[in-house]
């Protein structure tokens, strides 16, 4: 039997959006049924190379496919001015969970981007108003271009602001999706006032003073304690709703307000899982949440296995990537 | 920059096994002076398959290299029957801590034979009589070739004895080894009259009655809770060496006496690693233990980072496997 070998450059090509939003609602409603798999990650801490190891197994199960994958993944800040490299990467071990043969090694780095996108355009399906046409950008590095590409699969996305510090990242931004939107460089207040949010900078000073009065926000950008995004009052106004419990309050974008008592669980909505689920009502509902949303993201290792599971299969039906003999079986 | 793909064939080819006796010897040495981080094992469990997966992430600093890596291993005993695959498989993503750049994907499979064999090396370089000559093994299977591979590694072994049920076992085995020992198939009581002694079988009723007055067993085949090869009046006799103390008092050789308080930590002499990093006197040393010793082997995930690290430098001094590029770096 053979492992398919599946580089950035194929995964990057053979793993559509679109399809990967699905996966991953697919999860989310798995993990609400309990039909997921999830230990915590583990961590390995480098001090001396001021960088990190996460281990992130996981198994779903979503009725019609099941998966499982770990995904071995880092964060190295010094790695680009040092190195050249990029801070982030992940590899990932994708298995047939009845046999546990490894049926395809990738690359993780894209998987994470799409994953990451693809949770936000969940949130966004459940909780931004049905005519949503207008997306903000906070921050214009790679995720801010994942969350455009995802969100739009779901709302009819006419209108993109992109704020960000660095105008070359604007510009760079902004000249990549001008021929399919109305995209223009704009101040944090002018992005935020827009339907749908999405925040992807890794700030420990909220930057976010308001947003307009039925947002939907995609906060994306908080991923380990004393990083948030959004100023106090604004996730105090808001319908909050977490990826995972854990992970938010340790965290995610309410871990600060979080450790301050300012937030508690009477704060907390719902887990996106569970409005996927149908168990607890989205916007669209007469009984869902009305005014702010904020969604909380942190990114959960189900994500992965679902954004993997699209990538395999893909992958696999363009017979794309390098099909070898890593395990050394017979058969 | 380039992932080294390392398929079982070329990780067989590659890594020597006294190579890898030493860099486990190094492994456990960092663990006992607190220079290696190991995350408990993560487990999935999927009962609809009878199988599980495991996730074994695992960092050392061994003074002249450090090395981190993660096994994604699993265990489906129906594999065999039902699909023709291995029992057990394993994956390995072995990354430099500095940067966390992917520098290999390996099969894990022949890693972990290969460090389990080294683990018992290990163990009997600091605990059978220097003048051990005859090695006594109670299993066939594929474990106890690697067993003999390594021991012979760290002892002058002369005369090998072979127990198995199945007797087409015994013959494979003694056919692959006639021509470098005395080998021959006998009794589980002939096999545990030698000097040293490795069990490898996943027995729940001990079969190991008896054992000569001054030999040194390595117990191996207990992963599990439930298991174990050796009866409780040899194991309450002797002097036990563990590799990790949670492992193996939920899941190795001794626990089920632990279970029942037959054992405690008073019965406990040390871990490896204390004895490797000379904190505590192995059989060479007029303090350290005499008559029988037995040391419990349930399997570390240093020891396979220590495996891979050799597996690795070995194949890119080769340049064995192939080069390729996972991340997608332009570097």
């Amino acid at each position: 039997m053979q492992t398919r070998l599946l580089p950035a450059e194929v995964v990057t090509e053979h793993t559509g959006v679109a399809e990967v939003v699905e996966a991953v609602a697919d999860a989310f409603a798995a993990d609400a049924r309990g039909d997921a798999q999830m230990p915590a990650k583990s961590y390995i801490d480098l001090p001396q190379y001021n960088g990190d190891f996460r281990s992130m197994p996981a198994y779903l199960d979503a009725g019609e496919w099941d998966a499982a994958a770990v995904k071995w993944v880092n964060v190295h800040p010094d790695n680009e001015l040092q190195f050249g490299l990029p801070t982030v990467m992940g590899t990932i071990v994708y298995s047939d969970p009845e046999t546990a043969f490894p049926l395809a090694l990738m690359d993780g780095t894209t998987i994470t981007r799409l994953r990451t996108g693809a949770a936000a355009a969940v949130a966004t399906r459940e909780l931004a108003r049905e005519d949503a046409a207008s997306l903000g950008l906070v921050g214009a590095g790679t995720q801010a271009h994942t969350q455009l590409e995802a969100i739009a699969t779901v709302r009819d996305i006419e209108e993109v602001v992109v704020a960000d510090a660095d105008p070359e990242a604007v510009e760079e931004f902004v000249a990549a999706f001008a021929d399919r939107f109305d995209v223009r460089g704009g101040t944090i207040e002018e992005a935020t006032r827009c339907d749908v949010v999405s925040t992807t900078t890794p700030v420990e000073e909220p930057i976010v003073e308001s947003v307009g009065p039925e947002t939907h926000v995609n906060a994306i950008g908080a991923d380990a304690a004393g990083k948030h995004e959004i100023a106090d009052d604004v996730l105090e106004a808001a319908t909050i709703v977490i990826d995972d419990y854990e992970q938010c309050t340790h965290s995610g974008e309410i871990n600060v307000p979080w450790s301050e008592g300012l937030l508690d669980d009477a704060d907390i909505y719902a887990e996106l899982g569970e409005i996927v689920a149908g168990r607890i009502p989205g916007r669209d509902d007469p009984d869902g949440p009305e005014g702010v949303t904020i969604f909380d993201s942190t990114g959960l290792a189900i994500q992965d296995v679902a954004a993997a599971h699209v990538a395999y299969e893909h992958a696999e039906e363009a017979d794309a990537g390098t099909p070898f003999d890593l395990v050394g079986t017979e058969i």
